[in-house]
């Protein structure tokens, strides 16, 4: 049994990018030589999160425009006094910045609609992305 | 240490379909032989979710009427021109495919009010569940 | 490859509590001399949960307060009949009682603004926290 984790970059271009990053995963789970095991993504951000969805421009901008109505930008927040993005940290509670997939016989678990995303909440950004897998 | 993995099928019921899956994770760990580690329970889809709560029939159905007020179904999404379902996608987004406990000394160390719940949120259908245990 | 695991008491204070327990987790890292991993941390309880971001007072005030916007205490729900916390469960759920964390070299890969909070919902309780480890 064995770990293996790699740090990647994501360059985000927007206030709000939801970028599919399903292939970097998968790349470093063929790097690791891993088989068996599982794979937790982690965003060491609090104003981005991870999520796994269909990659489809209608849904990504449906996904966008129903967190921007659940929580909507400079509502009055306490932290937009030190920061303005208190938003962004909100939608990152709520998507969460760490997600773990099976990895069985060498294939990602994913169904064949899923994606996994990068969510950027207060872009544009230098971000990073830890990709880490562990297993046999 | 070792992997097993287990795909079971779920027949959800309606459209809206939360289902007591923690007899079969439990089975599940019982078969692996995995006394210390974790177990990682996924679904394969876009339209459905994984939660732990109390299974508590008013409870379930406050689940599906919080869900439906806060992202009600045909709501004007862009997605809806695809396939009828964005309201599905978004519940999933919110309540995520994937969820990892801990197993110690044999036991799925969930406390006593908690349930493993497949969350159905594009039924009926004929769905798959993976329950991934890594451990001693 | 081994597993660690310490289950951890929380004292909350209040009826919404959003307690800063990463240098608990930290500390259960440590004594497990595990240096490349995971963590998970489970709270085996319905009405709490656990989430990352930033330790700053307004945004504290700014969840608590987004959470009682969205999923307010007392709103007709079915569960309330048996037991008056069905807005803490609806929390929880949304929330997630789990959360995975890469270790790299024996430091939690968190990011400089990232804390870990065990989120109260329906205090003051004794509750408990599970920090399990897993790696070399």
């Amino acid at each position: 049994m064995k770990t293996y984790s790699k740090v990647l970059g994501v360059e985000t271009r927007s206030s709000v990018d939801l970028r599919n990053i399903t292939g970097h995963v998968r790349q470093v789970i063929d790097e690791s030589g891993i088989k068996n095991g599982i794979v937790t993504i982690f965003v060491p951000h609090t104003t981005a999160g991870i999520y796994v969805n269909e990659d489809e421009s209608g849904l990504k901008r449906d996904v966008d425009h129903v967190l921007s109505k659940l929580i909507p930008k400079g509502a009055g927040y306490l932290h937009d006094e030190v920061d303005d993005n208190a938003h962004a940290h909100l939608r990152s509670i709520v998507i969460s910045p760490s997600i773990t997939i099976p990895i069985i016989d060498g294939r990602l678990a994913t169904g064949t609609w899923q994606s996994i995303f990068f969510a950027e909440f207060d872009g544009p950004r230098r971000r990073r992305l830890i990709v880490h897998v562990m297993g046999t």
